[in-house]
């Protein structure tokens, strides 16, 4: 079977259905954030330079997505911190694959404050994204678009209906 | 030198970097475009949904960030066509970071429309990321944070200052 990938039903992609989550800056600063360690709101606030209500509003979506979750910390006065679920530490490579960019393309003096350490070998690396059958290293041109789960169940009930 | 991830100067930070240009549901819609070869303001408009005023404006942006290229493929009428630049290519690992987690985590009946097959083995596989100094596959818990260039430079500078 061959696909257009400039045809196919947009409602049943992968992407799409990420960005319904995560299209937005200020969603993006607040999960590098938490990936950093902070919880808490006046420095996500500080970190992100987000003001108050459009904070507050991040927070509730992610929360409300199942990608944040809630943390009381204190009682008096009630004061909650927010950390990543298995849902937002799955996002990690969203936020690294972001970093390579802007390490390569980002107009830096001195090139990014950070770098990172793989903590099983001790390289100081940008990872990278590599098949995970052969292992060879994926660029742009490595890919082929081929039929997804949706788009054969689609093709089988047609000739269901045709035969 | 230590870090404290919490605190190190935002400014210089290669995430926030990447997000001056893809901060925006949009501009990632049309970038997902890109990357399945729809070229042309109508399709791009079909596929994303976006409003025209919305989509020009975006593309404008993306133009001007060097990310796509405008290209005049007709000259009665006038009419563009966008393709991605080397920029631009380089950001295909944050459109499949995006895939992949959708597909994890999307709400879908019967999974995504397609998938991807790497042109160079064949296998059917979601690319994922790796460690380049010793192929481990790397997530949220992998990576330690150290100095970068911005700040080895700026703790230079300061013993310079103080010695």
């Amino acid at each position: 079977m061959w696909v257009d990938p400039r045809n196919f039903p947009r409602d049943a992609c992968a992407i799409g259905a990420a960005l319904d989550h995560l299209g937005d800056r200020w969603t993006l600063l607040v999960l590098r954030e938490t990936f950093f360690g902070v919880r808490r709101f006046e420095e996500l606030r500080r970190n992100t330079g987000a003001a108050r209500n459009i904070l507050a509003d991040r927070l509730g979506r992610l929360v409300d997505a199942g990608i944040l979750r809630r943390e009381q910390y204190s009682d008096r006065p009630p004061r909650d911190e927010y950390r990543l679920t298995e849902k937002g530490l799955d996002l990690y490579p969203v936020l690294i694959t972001l970093a390579n960019w802007g390490t390569k393309w980002g107009d830096f003096e001195l090139g990014p404050a950070i770098a990172l350490q793989h903590r099983a070998c001790g390289a100081v690396v940008q990872p990278a994204l590599t098949c995970p059958e052969c292992g060879e290293a994926i660029d742009a041109r490595s890919m082929r678009v081929v039929p997804g789960p949706a788009m054969v169940a689609a093709a089988a009930a047609a000739d269901d209906a045709s035969g």
